[in-house]
């Protein structure tokens, strides 16, 4: 059985990192799966929120936000509204705690990074889109800070990789890296952020028709980790250019 | 070993379900998990959303809030600051899919159960304790529509039963139904939604600490499929009376 | 003549006052006048807004709110619409002048109290009913501030008590401390505060249909006034215990 | 005793009542009491407010501002702030209710008045100009509409006239029309709206400092009834005009 | 040919400048260009916003704002729908912009002044009466700020005068100063704002309709050229009382 | 004398427009001047907002926003400010209006094109880059709104081009497309829309500093007219691919 596209069940979308989008950035990454495009851009700023401040620790905060005309339909604007929907803060704070997972606050010092996920174009897994291209723009800043004196000399903030990928039960089979033509179809929609040595940070997991059991559960699993082994050597080869 | 209040690790706090707790609303529910306390209400009214008019297919939504002193030091209200915050966005979205996942909208035709849920005191597990307490309210409030002819005579709209337990690692040890104390130590934090037929609805789990690992994640859904059981079954006593 | 629930017009509904409703919040109260049910909670914190440092003087304040479905129908969250009406600041800015109507603030130092009075069901008189436990809440907190050395240690902020009711004429009958039922009768409408001894803190009397002649006032205010009387001795009883 | 103005003690300030201020509204009025100033229009328009449609009723409303600079320190303007602030809610909604007493609004047909009382110089007093300022731009509003069709050619929808004035008790003194310089001073405030045969629309006493007993309640209800007596004859005659 | 108010083609509308129209404004002014009246009044305080503290220069702002009923049909006040439109934004940022062209803000010192423009009555150029009044009202305002030493003794702030003046081409024909009545037939439409000496602050031109080529745009420019200096008069007169 | 960049005084920077960026709109083009890069998106619908319905006419109309990260320091998100700035609003006015200029809204039919500019990069010139690219996107949509037959089939809604350009003159010499660094060191600053055939559809001339006299605004108004001929070539070279 093959996809509409023409994908295994367990198969990535083409994946393209592109780093240093912007020139205004300390980091910044166009991230593609497939037809979705978003731009990640990361900035370091020294100081802190200013409810840690004295903690001698820094923060990673997240924004995610799609662009009107990302989807086939065009959406309003959330500042034209003047409010954020819940499904913008969710991602938000999703992809702030996936990317927090993998910092050292101390070894950061008293210095933040805030990640811009802007949805460009949208075709289904945006967030894990987005985490995944975040954590590249977040090490990229986390450089300039380090060549620019931000932290102390020796101190290793990023303590490891993290990338995250969609999986979904369509048609009663586990599929990699739901498109937008599959998410709409799924029965069981997750979200797995895991670290680049196999462990999880975030699991979210969504009976969209039917609930789900233990065994359509663990198969996700499976598929989505072995995904993020995928994904964790994307970041490395676009790291290394 | 044993818990700061005496429980064993796959133990819940002392639950109670009140049910007629208003005399206004259709359904309305006191439920408590420990010092955890939530007020839920279902409102039926005939009619849908206009997105959904003509479906034939009712609407089931929800709605979390605190009070401001649910809590140790004094929230800002949401409706003062003018917004709402992204964990409120996030908790109404999780309880209205729960409770929608096991629902028939075509059975229910085109008329709409609103769940409020509001945390009159808060000791962790606010968001379970709602889900658990507003699905006996939404029965409650099904029943009221069936009475007073809002669908058909023989249509069953409540398709089974779904109740929801957060789970924890602390200390290294997997716990059931985290008290506020236990929650801010947690490594690892989940919660389940299950369905009264064991099966999940909603799965999130949330590395506070450090990355959990594939045999953590499993302990976890053990214990936390086994609290479920417990909770369907306080549901069942607490719609029996 | 006997009203619809079988007082006399001179008769208050029963009355239940229940401290330490909450373990977080320095004083709790649950009011409740007949089915309207109040959460009335006090919290202290140390330090006054802005405006007011360095008077020396402390500060009290209120926010009133109603649940969605306290009422008959459902009203939509003030939280979620993003603003909060004009019949909610009215009711708030009420409250808080009561209060402070009994408040020493050189006695009371630089701390503040906030007053929630949340109305978890509403059946008429949910204003007065909110001064009232308002006031036994504060009393509490007080204490607690007391206790804890907020204040000088033989200060006494709290000058005297304070208690409200409301009186309206229906069907050309004064009655005392109306339900829903009677309210939306009333011809005249009259919301009265008094101190323990028997002064006034505020009098607001609106005609809800033809204007009320000095006579109709003057019956209005001896039925409140005697009102009071009862409610500041409930007060006493619920503090004594 | 004189006043800091060279006042009685029951005396009111220059009144002066101008129509026709605008060239736009059905009615318009600059009214001032001493140096407060309120420029009040009234906007006639066919149609009602959607919860109103098809009850054969009109509907009469009020909007209360005040410019940024019109009091002595300049204030941020509520559509920068993005919400309206209690007091003016309060004010607005005063206004609002003490119209619609002298509204017949069967007669008066599916048609709405909006009044707009936008105060441009503040000495104290300005919510009961205003009251006193837009009746009579109500009336004017009404002549227009009657003018043209807009209800049953005999219909009277005006079936009284409405004035509102303030009085305090300053120094132990009952005073009328207190002045900015006077208001900050008294003890009790009262703001007193009544019709132009005597009776009262709506009373609302508070007590700044110490309570007030039922002796200074009479008093200042005597003084501000006299007059409301005064500010019915410069409405009558304004209207002579 | 000539205008349907009589006026030859480069006439200006009656142009009145009313000096100290407010008692507690450090300068204020009613200006009207016909039946346009708008109140323009400066509030000077000690201190610049936040991010110009230290710079040792001062600061001119201003919000611009109709009354509901200003206009012929009434309009919604942004205070009551929360937000502020884009025309508002616009024309409050070209006042202020215009106004700060004739400040010397290291004269000024670290202080501040607030222009507010509310339009009372509006027939076409409120914008321009905004600016020719506002210019009268900080002039006044500078000179109370330097009676009380807000600045050193000899230091000039206001380094030359400002007007502005709205021209447009209606029918083919360039005129001067648009009424409502002009303004929406207009095919091109200009705002001016000039200095003076005759120099050019700010110049707003755009195509209504057909867009517009060099000839007539020159047109404009010599038209409206020739007005400010009139405006300029106008503004020297009321200055010299 | 030659600029930052090696750019002759009348000199554009790079120019391309890459149309077809998007797959979801119905024209999409990602336009960069030099290093100032918008993504404009052209999104068609039938049907017209409701003050436009049953006139037989389409709508045009734009909103312009920048990424957080698309300037040298990060900017507050508007929908998490919760409101529009005046610098956004002014400049989605000007879009909107340019674009409208060169429709024959009787030819559209009662359709409606939305133009979303996006800045992902931002070096000067943002909104006349966002007025240049939204043109190529809108004839796009308009061939595609043809195509699927929203109006009639010979009907030519697209009267002309639009181009925009900036201009300014920087220590005495009149500079053509102001970069960022040109443009914090111009005295005047100008942006002018132009038509294909060389009229004029928004003049915009502001004086930063010292005033511009005529010679002044001359000279800038010839060197945008000329830029502007260059960019109705580029943007006739991209539609013609």
């Amino acid at each position: 059985m093959s996809r509409f596209d023409g994908r295994t069940p367990d198969q990535l979308r083409p994946i393209t990192i592109e780093r240093g989008w912007s020139k205004h950035a300390e980091g910044s990454v166009l991230v593609s799966f497939g037809d979705t495009r978003v731009l990640c851009t990361a900035s370091a700023t020294q100081g802190v929120p200013r409810w840690r401040k004295g903690s001698g620790e820094g923060w990673v905060t997240a924004e995610y936000s799609m662009l009107p005309r990302a989807t086939n339909t065009r959406g309003d604007r959330e500042s034209v509204r003047g409010k954020i929907g819940g499904r913008t803060h969710e991602i938000s704070r999703l992809i702030g705690r996936s990317l927090r997972a993998v910092i050292d606050f101390k070894a950061l010092g008293e210095n933040t990074v805030v990640l811009d996920c802007d949805v460009l174009q949208a075709d289904g897994g945006t967030r894990t889109a987005a985490i995944t291209g975040a954590y590249v723009a977040l090490v990229d800043a986390v450089a300039y800070m380090q060549a620019n004196h931000f932290f102390k000399a020796k101190a290793q903030p990023v303590t490891g990789s993290v990338a995250a990928v969609s999986v979904g039960i369509v048609g009663g089979v586990p599929l990699l890296d739901l498109a937008y033509e599959e998410d709409v179809k799924a029965g069981t929609d997750m979200n797995v952020v895991c670290t680049g040595d196999g462990r999880f940070v975030e699991v979210q997991g969504t009976a969209e028709g039917a609930p789900f059991d233990r065994a359509e559960l663990d198969a996700l699993l499976e598929l989505a980790s072995a995904g993020c082994v995928d994904l964790a050597l994307a970041q490395q080869l676009a790291l290394a250019d």
